[in-house]
């Protein structure tokens, strides 16, 4: 399939995009946020007398002042104002309002808050203890609208859910097979104590919401970088106790989501905009942005795992720690079915914990819990090849599940490609000629998968009396999404996608869709513009038998005009069609027809990449060469936008598996909250990323064939270059980022 | 059916409602417009040097400065720059753009413009003759886009079309039977040259249009008050050469429409935003947008009637001149045929030319041309029943029109309800005791019809997880059709009509529809509506089905929840199921359907207006004592709303009656272009309005029956007043409207 520009780069290459910031309303104040310098202690006393009588000064407004007084702040994922109690560094404690950003800013450090500190819960494996210190005295409050499951669509059930206590939140266990017959038949057993560190998404835009209220009738009008209207709106009516239509979430270009935009801020916005009565601009710095957002969580996995020289993998055994900072996140079940259930073995047994510290509460970030638990099997698999001595990737073929096959969360997989992209892989050059590797360079191979998300979407197509066809749905473009679906609809109508254009509405006017995460708008908002295409095709073709004089069964369109089958000449343009619904008397009605999805079935997506590094002996320093990402794509609708989604994809992982980490030091503060501590990848550091389109295995059930793209390509990037780095120096770092102490160090253990 | 209030009710009241004067965009400069004091002359020399020199002038334009340079300025109802002529007092000659609205005004009278005088055309008599100078010298531009063509949907065709020339642009006739023999015999014939003046519309929002021009993809965003956002939309981009998808009109509320609002100062104000590069707000004074606008046509028939004592109408011939101003307007049609279909005659020839004059371009004002018809007709019955000394109303009884009766354009007849209201009226207290007035007192009855417009229409309706209903649409709401709009779908889905509401869109997103004009939104739009209402409930009904485990057919929808008929207990509320399109990973598709509408056949409405008048014979003066319109609106869906259109348009058709007149002196200028000598009514001059709705005869495609309800009322208002004060005063003053002067003279004669 051909191409097609993305239809926002325009905006963004000129600077024309508008965010949150950009929006100027009349009256409008500034809002910033007071945030707990500590990460665990009680309030005892909040002064807003100083920065209250600040020149220029709205409002000083802590907990009690706003609409969400009396909430208990558990809510994650929303920054409401901590009442008695702060449990991070970072929680929003009190909000400065006034007429200039300056004003605020200057106002912030004006209001003086007495904490009494209370030990930090630090270190995961200490909080997973029984005499750990709580995060939460009272017991731990498991939240709502846990965002991995926004991702996931629901598929991060199953398991059995076993008694947790103390900071542990969530307990799942994953069982299957005789695991003593498993070890016993192991012609060779590994233990590894893997580690993944907590990152943050390091999108460009710092969180900014606008809040006012209409003066009318009292909705609340959100002007946000959301990448999910409805989920948002349904937050923020949640949280401030109004009725969902009274909320109106208006989309504004994202400057970066990556899954850390599904409402942090919003609510907060709006309980301003309600407590002024007015407008409201609430923006944070990127300091306290890294603070006071959503990372993803930090994990240790201890793997122990078994198989013979002939192929099999008889035994898998894991106790995996999940850290979700202080509210419950919901990835414990992501993580454990998605290293639990990659491969065929005789025997599993995972456990998944999910603990609670004193740090930022965890959020969704690209395929959240996958790279994780990716980088905890890969590695392992790696390194029981490595003992067996036989080709990692020959090994996996031999494991590797199929459609069908069981999950072991007893699911089953619905249709896969992890066989067509293995034996890609398996044949790809750099893995075939990894033997021929200079001194110090290594190459890896690691698997990454992601299930796919599903929710409910309609979408409307409507032609206008200009022949113009406008696909109205209710996703927000982040990822080119609305290129693809303009392809969908040009397939299937048969006019070129340049007469078509893609409307994405605000929460009151947008049909129905899930957010824009999880890989699924293609999927899923896709299938809903292919019924809405085809329904808008055939009041074409009635149209235009009606002036043909034919049967709708024996017109065909083609580059826009519907001809007779078989017979040149008799043609008529569906401009001239779609122009006969504004004719005043026209007996022909306008071309408008609906689309409605509810795909249940998920799309996964597996990738495997192969990557090769060379590390510098002398400084542990890592150098990635090569980064080769093979993905089972299903069909690839707009293939530069695909590889576009790869290369992204990639290069974060590249960054997980070097430099990127969120660092707490031992009271719990966060060191590295800048983009001077916090290192994103530079473009030195990255290399041609190849994408290799892997269209052998079409979806059934996505549109055209397709399936999600976004999440897969981070996933196995970590793991992969773990792999490579063990190759080129002989050993294994059980923990992520590499840096150049650790790749040292374990150069020469 | 129970009424609703409106739903814009609260911002009028409030005075929130927004129109286009309250939009201020960040740099947005404001026009004003300089008018021709002259009614026709060349222009021979425009000097803006004066007026741009003004401080905060930031432009004088001429026509050759905007888009529209080179065009004929022929194209009616759109007020671009005059060139090297000027045809009409109020023509725009040049356009003063400055940083703030006090220096445009102050710079209009610095731009100096030499006029050359040539004789102006005044006088419609002289007009047609083949002697008079002539409006346009290169022969008559029959124009485009006619509104009173848009207003009745089509039906404005029909008729012979004869030969044409001088300032004569159209002349129809429409003959039937033997002219000779129905005057042969005829007991009775009366003959009568009855006029009517120009009238305005008289709105309280002189136009104000903003534009502005997208700087990213040269979008020209057009904000007005408009009754059609499409057909406006596609007026702008026809004059300024624009693809209709990069002209996005957005529809304020509306000050007052009755026809005046399709589009007359959006091409120039979007020729200046184009021009300036920049946004634009041009606004008119009162007095300029009297003269700059689109008055209703002036006319003048020339009646011959013959009839029996027995109840026969043996001839109808008529010579009718309608007045077009500057530019061909398109009205003769629907003069000729609603003058000659109304009755059953034995012979009728009946010529209607439109004759310009160097006046206002006219435009369409409620029920364009059918007052004028009407007052022509129903005068000249109510003399031939008082020639024959026959009951007025047992006459038209006797031969008044039915359905599938021929039309005097060779059409029949749809589906009517003349005789239904005809016999409400006769048995009218007003009617049936009118022989009581007392001295000075008269009762006089007219009938007045309308066709009723007709354009596609298509709607969507989607439900909200929260339970709420959308109706999306593309009409604008003028006249509480939304509110009907609402209740249509309640009554359909089985949900009440607060659980609903209506998003009326801008010209990018809004699905297809006509105007609001010529009382067609809820007769078109509302059978859209009401398709879409019907997918959604079958949508709902496949889900509860699911939920409830029963047949679809075995459901029912009752106050917002489904339940197993006969079984009590078991029932799902219809928000719930709405919900379900929200779930990630859920099963059940969002509830959204459309529905398309492309009625050709009309739903004309008749109605009878019976008013009684006091006329004091010392000094002419007129006071309306009663007024009752008995209207066949097939059925009523918002009752209050009905009653609501039918007190406005019999006021207006009281003011028509009375007093308003667009004066033009000898020379063509207009001297009463202001509401001090432009009279509407008063409060006091109008009585307690009794609007009698006559349910009796539904229409049988309408939705629920319902007819369009606006144009109608006004109709027979101007000759209910003519034949009660010709009652009171024994004597028949033959034209419009019935100033003291004339009805004194009359009395007096």
């Amino acid at each position: 399939m051909e191409g097609l520009p993305i239809t926002d780069a325009d905006e963004k290459l000129t600077g024309a995009a508008r965010y949150p910031a950009d929006v100027d309303l009349p009256g409008m104040r500034h809002a910033r946020v007071v945030l707990s310098p500590l990460a665990a202690a009680n309030i005892t006393d909040i002064d807003t007398a100083a920065a209250a009588a600040l020149d220029g000064v709205v409002a000083v407004l802590t907990a009690a002042d706003l609409p969400t007084a009396g909430r208990p702040a558990t809510d994650r994922n929303s920054a409401i104002l901590a009442t008695d109690r702060v449990v991070w560094h970072g929680q929003p404690v009190a909000v400065v309002v006034a007429e200039t950003a300056t004003a605020a800013a200057d106002a912030v450090g004006l209001v003086h808050v007495d904490y009494e500190p209370t030990p930090p819960v630090v270190d995961l494996d200490d909080a997973a203890s029984p005499n750990s210190p709580l995060v939460w005295s009272h017991g731990v409050d498991r939240g709502a609208g846990a965002s991995a499951d926004v991702h996931a669509g629901g598929a991060a059930g199953g398991g059995v859910e076993e008694q947790s206590g103390g900071n542990v939140a969530v307990t799942k266990r994953y069982v299957s097979g005789d695991l003593a017959a498993g070890l016993e038949a192991a012609d060779e057993i590994v233990e590894l104590e893997l580690r993944t560190q907590t990152v943050h998404q390091g999108y460009l835009e710092p969180h900014t919401v606008v809040a006012t209220v209409d003066p009318l009738d009292g909705t609340l009008i959100v002007y946000t970088s959301t990448q999910g209207l409805f989920g948002t709106r349904d937050s923020v009516a949640r949280l401030l106790g109004l009725e969902r239509e009274y909320v109106k979430v208006i989309p504004m270009t994202v400057g970066g989501g990556f899954g850390a935009r599904y409402g942090i801020f919003e609510p907060l916005a709006g309980a301003i905009a309600l407590a002024i009565e007015g407008p409201v601009q609430l923006s944070l710095t990127r300091s306290e942005d890294f603070v006071a957002s959503t990372p993803a969580p930090a994990t240790i996995a201890r793997v122990t795992a078994g198989g013979t020289r002939d192929g099999r993998l008889t035994a898998l055994v894991a106790d995996i720690l999940t850290e979700s900072g202080a509210f419950s996140g919901g990835l414990a079940g992501i993580v454990g079915t998605l290293f639990g259930s990659v491969y065929r073995c005789d025997a599993v047994d995972v456990t998944v914990r999910e603990v609670l510290t004193n740090k930022s509460m965890v959020g969704a970030y690209r395929a959240p819990g996958a790279p994780q638990a990716a980088y905890a099997l890969e590695c392992t698999i790696d390194e029981l090849c490595r003992a067996l001595d036989v080709d990692p990737l020959q090994f996996r073929i031999g494991v590797a599940k199929e459609t069908g096959d069981p999950m072991v969360d007893d699911r089953t997989w619905p249709n896969i490609g992890l066989t067509n992209v293995l034996a890609e892989a398996a044949a790809h050059p750099l893995w075939k000629n990894r033997g021929d590797a200079a001194p110090g360079r290594g190459v890896g191979a690691a698997v990454g998968g992601w299930p796919g998300g599903t929710a409910p979407a309609a979408a409307v197509c409507r032609a206008d009396s200009d022949g113009v066809f406008y696909l109205h749905v209710g996703s927000v473009d982040i990822t080119g999404t609305n290129t693809a679906l303009q392809l969908i609809a040009s397939e299937v109508i048969g006019i070129p996608a340049d007469d078509i254009r893609v409307v994405n509405g605000d929460s009151t006017v947008a049909p129905q869709s899930g957010p824009s995460g999880g890989s699924m708008i293609t999927y899923t908002v896709g299938n809903a513009v292919r019924d809405a295409a085809e329904g808008a095709r055939a009041q074409i073709l009635e149209i235009a038998a009606d002036m043909l004089e034919a049967a709708p069964d024996d017109l065909e369109i083609e580059n826009g005009a519907v001809r007779v089958k078989g017979a040149p000449g008799s043609e008529v343009a569906v401009g001239k069609i779609a122009a006969q619904g504004s004719r005043f008397g026209g007996k022909y009605a306008p071309i408008t027809a609906h689309g409605r999805s509810a795909i249940t079935n998920q799309a996964p997506v597996f990738t495997v990449q192969l990557v090769e590094v060379e590390v510098d002996r002398e400084t542990g320093q890592l150098a990635v060469l090569r980064d080769v990402v093979i993905q089972d794509v299903g069909r690839a609708l707009n293939p530069p936008l695909v590889a576009g989604q790869i290369h992204g994809g990639a290069v974060q992982g590249l960054g997980w598996a070097m430099q990127e980490e969120l660092v707490f030091d031992e009271s719990g503060t966060a060191v590295t909250a800048s983009f001077s501590g916090y290192l994103l990848p530079e473009a030195t550091q990255v290399p041609a990323i190849e994408a290799v389109l892997v269209e052998s295995n079409p979806s059934p059930i996505g549109p055209l064939g397709a399936r999600g793209v976004g999440e897969p390509p981070i996933v196995a990037g970590p793991a992969a270059v773990a792999n490579a780095v063990r190759d080129a120096i002989g050993a294994r770092v059980e923990r992520l980022p590499l840096t150049p102490e650790r790749v040292w160090a374990a150069a020469h253990r």
